[in-house]
């Protein structure tokens, strides 16, 4: 019987984008569209602004664009500016069937690609979904033991997308395929340790970057172990106590991973999110002031503690992974979107005080799909919520039209209101296009629109 | 008291060349004689070639040379050319303590850098020993365990040397170092599992150009954890079932790695240099002719079988990670020099008949330095031979007139003889250069030596 890692690349290598059914290809669409919102949205952030700062002089030929900014540089450092500005806010797409966020490496490196390199439509779309598939069904072997450990799954997943997607536009050949895997078996990196700081955002656009760097070397030729994933010494083996190799090969073809992804209603680590949802609930039904809260006590899932436990926070990106604050800005704004995820944000007294007031539970009678929220008001009231099943979860999935509204929210941060409506028309047709690299070009802040967005903002 | 990872930035920022004892500092010139020889006899390898081909089109502005070929390159893709051509015969030095190969990551980065920016002989000396220091350190506390599951533990502290290095020649802060080594610990990788292929030897590359990249990135503010070493999902949890955080700090600027360094007399894993060892040994006395050799029995440390156990084997690299044809070319050429590993010895039908007769035995009893060898021949004769100490181990290091042979062989490969001397001289000066960018530019193959070397060889 072949490998895991050769099954996988004669699969990946002979794969037809009509063999794909249509229930998979829109939801690459929805991915696709989530994708490019994220990445507009966190084009403008400061993680973005220093990285190309830092790496500018070593760019190289510059042929390639980011989604959302203005410069030019060499795709593989497109690759990672685009992973880092998709992956900023924390609102990029989930997997709950192993926790990775999956779209940001492969996209990532793909729409660099697609802005050197003419690709149409179909196939982009093509290499999206098989590269995606590829880097799930990689961390479905090892999950949970890999990220109970610490590996953040989304960089040591993410560098096999990448190398796979990019492989196949390449035109690799099976023997190549099993080489640019093993190559991003290799580079698998990224700790859970960075969590709350610009190292989260880097690792899938190190891993965009690196799985492009991957399937480059293995065309000309530069060989890898023949069992990156599956060897003694291979990913699987080395980064997880447990695993399951037949994840990687069980129903190719016929199971797709992309029908179990997820959407994020908040920009935030999405085991907060039944907490968030059920805060908003409980604002909008009961509209608490925030001085009138004595007590705030959350019931969630052990995980949540796990990742989430941060209380004593004063920067927008701790926000991201403090379940306090989740809770603080639901009871108090109603909403948690960007804005509440800004350093003033954090700051603002009124979500402070919440925040401080709230204690956690981690019960392992609730699921990571669910919380219970208890209030005590300083008038003696009680309010309580139950959030049996989050929204964004595959049980409440987003709507076509919410990710509409989740993508003009985000691209507005880079772009003036008219261009946002037709990069989102285009991108819904992403899979229809002519020229990729055109819809990328069409995601450039011009010279004009930053002109009139200085007067509109004036 | 201060986390792992501040006191080691802090002592690294803090550090001066003044302070390092004098045998430290030879030590350091030694690995750096050692680490050039190599750098220069993989300089024209394949690996090199099909890297430089698979990327070129992605370098930067060709500020910066790779020792030993007349490219011209980006420092970045400077340091992953370097990091290849210096271990890509498994030729550099190691460390038994924690078994890596410490010079290659910190060196590759350092002659990329010193070949754009100008530095001072003793300034990049300076940065070498730290980084070594820093890298072996990383890689004590976590080894046995973090090798033993499968990790290359060259790559994986490599990238801790690297950044650290590189950061001590930006003149990072103490708060940019500590960003400096998270930003490594989120980039450490390698598999074993690649071991027998190009991809081991693009390890130490990628380690220096994602060290050198990490410490750019955090001298702008690019954040990372703050305990990249020692947090609950750093580097030493992740990637380690037992490690040992005290050795990471314990008697700083007091013990030093260097110390412990070791230059391999053959070029192959370390771990066979018993068993060719005691053949060349059985060789130089009995001189067995091949075909009256009728079995070899080699009794080994078993990690040897761990690691090098491969003895149907076709390919050069292959026979690096073979213990039966380390003692085959021991036996039959009384060598195991650079011409030993190539595809045409290990297609050598005398070594290939000795290999094939070769069993191996694995026995708790030998120490990793040791290995007994047993010859039955032909006519009824038994041969063998116990070797207590491998020479170049620790026990029975090279001397630098042995460390200058062992240049000679290589760097032939790359560059005319004259040539050879003049740069091997420079080297045992390399901490007194006014410019180790001259140094740089002075081992790199001119037109004239080349037109020179194709007139000679015809």
């Amino acid at each position: 019987m072949p490998s895991e890692t050769r099954t996988l690349a004669q699969w990946l290598v002979d794969a037809r984008l009509e063999d794909v059914p249509q229930d998979v290809r829109h939801e690459a669409l929805r991915a696709l569209v989530n994708y490019v919102g994220c990445a507009l949205g966190g084009a403008p952030d400061e993680a973005v602004n220093i990285a190309l700062r830092a790496l500018e002089p070593f760019f190289g030929p510059p042929t390639a664009r980011i989604l959302g900014r203005a410069e030019r540089l060499d795709p593989l450092h497109a690759s990672l500016m685009n992973g880092i500005s998709s992956h900023v806010y924390d609102y990029d797409d989930t997997t709950p069937k192993n926790y990775s966020h999956p779209s940001s490496p492969v996209a990532s490196a793909l729409f660099a690609y697609a802005s050197v390199n003419r690709v149409s439509g179909p196939d982009f779309a093509h290499a999206f979904i098989l590269g995606f598939e590829a880097e799930s069904r990689v961390a479905n072997a090892v999950y949970p033991a890999h990220y109970d450990v610490g590996w953040h799954i989304t960089g040591t997943s993410g560098v096999f997308g990448a190398a796979t997607a990019i492989g196949k536009l390449l035109g690799l050949s099976v023997q190549q395929m099993v080489w640019a895997i093993g190559l991003a078996a290799t580079q698998a990196a990224g700790l859970r340790e960075m969590f709350g700081s610009m190292g989260k955002a880097f690792h899938p656009g190190r891993s965009a970057q690196n799985g492009y760097a991957a399937a480059l070397l293995a065309r000309e030729g530069f060989t890898s172990g023949e069992h990156g994933i599956e060897g003694p010494r291979g990913f699987a083996a080395v980064t997880a106590a447990n695993y399951d190799l037949s994840k990687v090969t069980t129903g190719l073809g016929v199971d797709w991973d992309l029908r179990a992804n997820t959407y994020k209603p908040f920009p935030c680590g999405i085991v907060n999110h039944p907490t968030i949802d059920g805060a908003i609930q409980l604002h909008d039904q009961f509209h608490p002031a925030p001085d009138q809260i004595a007590a705030v006590r959350l019931h969630v899932a052990p995980l949540v503690l796990d990742l989430c436990n941060q209380q004593n926070i004063t920067k927008g990106l701790q926000g991201k992974f403090s379940v306090y604050h989740g809770a603080a800005v639901g009871l108090v704004r109603g909403k948690a979107g960007i804005q509440e995820y800004t350093d003033a944000a954090v700051n603002d007294p009124a979500v402070k005080r919440v925040r401080e007031r709230a204690t956690a539970v981690g019960d392992a009678a609730i699921t990571e799909d669910q919380a219970r929220i208890e209030i005590d008001m300083i008038d003696g009231r009680k309010l309580s919520r139950f959030v049996e099943a989050s929204i964004g979860n595959l049980a409440r999935p987003l709507s076509d039209k919410q990710l509409d509204t989740k993508f003009r929210d985000q691209a507005v941060l880079a772009l003036p209101a008219a261009q946002v409506e037709d990069v989102l028309a285009a991108c819904w047709r992403l899979d229809a296009l002519d020229d990729v690299g055109a819809f990328v070009a069409s995601t450039i802040p011009s010279a004009i629109s930053h002109e009139h967005t200085k007067l509109v903002r004036g």
